[in-house]
């Protein structure tokens, strides 16, 4: 079973994710087990204090080393696996599927979750193990990043999706974007279904979706293609997308 | 003041985050008005149900179009102003502070969070406005997505951050990763502080930060200097972190 512990000063924050969907039902699977723990109860100075202004000035304030360390060091202490002590940042290492098919095979993680801008930069260098952003983007603290990662964390983990859904078809774990869906009715209000898909030839079907997941790689994230090994078949078809191009 | 919807069919998750941290502070200072519904009660069905096999066959079930067009139908009635409908999957276009900025300029969002990889071709192609990607990770649904873009929106709002912090110093607002930063005290257990920091220098200490917030960007995430403009100092600094890598 995987353990999760989030460090952070809004514990309130994860009582609705983590009650709700896949993550309450990794728990009842007893896939994952989830502790909380506000780190201010860890701050050794009288008034609980956990950031302090910055040394040279500026706007905002930074999170004191030591009560981050001592919460790292009170969750460790009778670990028998080294964790993985994961700090949620902007200027962090760019959050991908790959990463998070490595992190579903550790068995401990921490998360620790501040001000996103301001952590004292000790925190960063002596430890955590890895720095992750979710995407360019500021937000207010590291909380909803840690909740990103470990919802696409804990779905990977064995047993968690069930029948519901298979992770290996994911867009990025086969480096294309996935092909377009359709459901009942046939015909919504005027808006029809591509004949394809109603004609029951499987093998076409196929085709198809292997094509338009192609054609929307190609239209709206063609950098995966940089690193993509084509087929024969692919590389015709992507042929003619472009001659529609023009 | 802005007003946010949000489709779901699971609320329930929204109530931890949107009732601490800043996302509350903003609801108080009556920046932002939340919305958040279940499209659920929106299933013309007997049985309410919102989602079907897919077209073709294949595993995962596929949101239906229905509900998700009377729900948006119902919210969008009485608009003054045309919202921006968006939703959140990882086709879309990848999110950036750039498009926070963006978004932060709007009067009314609705989002539409569902399964992560099965929504009816139709929603996407005839009622979005724009369909957001955090990031190249698959989650189980699009709630957490949302909630990303929710908060990194909302901080940018007038009045929120108050004198807090400075969006405009944030990560990829400049372009640059930051800085690091430092707190008391100067030594932590025998870690300690640059001397720059503690000069009181304020000329010698900016440049310093403006330093190693391109020494961070170069080492971490040289892509974002493709685009930069560099000052002749910035050149400089590039050539002497170059020469030391080798």
């Amino acid at each position: 079973m995987m353990k999760i512990d989030v460090l952070t000063l809004f514990p309130n924050m994860f009582s609705g994710v983590l009650n709700e969907s896949i993550l309450k039902k990794a728990q009842e699977k007893q896939a994952v087990t989830f502790n909380i723990v506000n780190f201010r109860q860890f701050a050794d100075n009288k008034h609980q204090t956990v950031d302090d202004y910055p040394y040279g000035g500026g706007a905002g304030m930074v999170l004191k080393p030591q009560p981050i360390f001592d919460a790292v060091a009170h969750l460790t202490k009778e670990c028998e696996h080294q964790p993985r002590i994961i700090l949620l940042c902007p200027q962090g290492e760019r959050y991908t599927q790959k990463k998070a098919e490595e992190l579903a095979k550790e068995n401990h993680l921490i998360f620790i979750c501040g001000h996103y801008e301001g952590y004292d930069e000790r925190i960063r260098e002596h430890l955590v193990t890895d720095e992750i952003s979710i995407g360019d983007y500021v937000l207010t603290g590291g909380e909803l990043a840690a909740m990103v990662v470990i919802d696409s964390v804990v779905r990977l983990l064995p047993g968690v999706l069930g029948n519901e859904a298979s992770p290996v078809l994911d867009s990025f774990s086969s480096g294309l974007l996935e092909h377009p869906h359709y459901t009942r009715p046939a015909d919504f209000r005027g808006l029809k279904v591509p004949d394809v898909l109603l004609s029951g030839n499987h093998r076409l079907i196929e085709e198809w979706r292997q094509k338009e997941s192609l054609r929307r790689t190609f239209l709206r994230r063609p950098d995966l293609l940089e690193n993509y090994e084509l087929t024969d078949q692919q590389k015709k078809w992507l042929e003619e997308f472009k001659k529609n191009e023009r």
